[in-house]
């Protein structure tokens, strides 16, 4: 069975180069992007601007599939593809949770902006706070880094290690 | 441009009805479901268990597209497909943030199974805490629910109004 999706629009971002983007919207704080949605789905944005955060769903349309077990950008050890956000993935989907700015027409405005230039767009959810805030969440390996450590190394990197 | 993908395994829940769905893992607490991951990838699931919730991006397989504005299931009013996570969307893809419960080889038990059973797995993210928590995040219209009246509605109803 293949699903064939179509991008709903381009995000637009100032990073051009995998090694320059940061690995998380957390990492990429003041760091605009911009949704040009195509305008045939402007309307399916009504009503978003009361939100604050909104999930976007997006191709990693530079990432190759690799291997099923890497090394995270933060962690100098082997982890399955799964329990990590490495972009060289099965089907290469990436998720980023990003801060609403402004909407214009079929512009959307956030900040967070973690993907490539030029990156299609396959989906907007909004962020629930009452729902997508799981009590006693417990993060794996992330819980042992180093804040600033992590600071320093997910704000520049996002591919290779 | 159109985008193949494949799925990477099915999500097998109670849930046979779209009426009879739970529209988020918040209102299916206790309901379980398992991803039944194609064996070919079940060495990406390694250092998964050391995290306490997952994201899971899967196909609305029942989903037919539908208008870009509709009632959300908690609210009688129009918000644009955008500003609600209602299951007929363009690209009909889900999200949805549950509960891990264990994983013995390729599959995976999970807790808070809001999806159809059968369900096309696209894609399997780890929830990181420290990332995935902003500050100060706001709802929209979501805020304005009463929370005894969005479980009696959210925890029995998917599709239709």
């Amino acid at each position: 069975m293949e699903l064939d999706l179509q991008p709903l629009g381009l995000i637009c971002t100032p990073h051009t180069e995998l090694d320059q983007t940061p690995i998380q919207p957390c990492f990429a704080e003041g760091i605009r992007g911009e949704i040009h949605l195509d305008p045939a789905y402007a309307e399916g944005l009504e009503g978003l601007n009361a939100f604050s955060h909104v999930f976007l769903i997006y191709r990693l349309h530079r990432a190759e599939p690799g291997p099923l077990r890497v090394k995270p950008f933060l962690l100098d050890e082997l982890k399955g593809i799964f329990a990590c956000r490495y972009p060289h993935r099965p089907n290469a989907l990436g998720l980023s949770l990003v801060r609403l700015v402004a909407i214009h027409g079929s512009t959307v405005l956030f900040e967070g902006a973690d993907m490539l230039d030029g990156t299609p767009l396959l989906d907007i959810k909004p962020y629930y706070p009452k729902a997508d805030r799981p009590d006693a969440a417990w993060g794996g390996w992330t819980e042992q880094l180093n804040p600033a450590e992590a600071r320093r190394i997910g704000s520049r990197q996002k591919a290779g290690d």
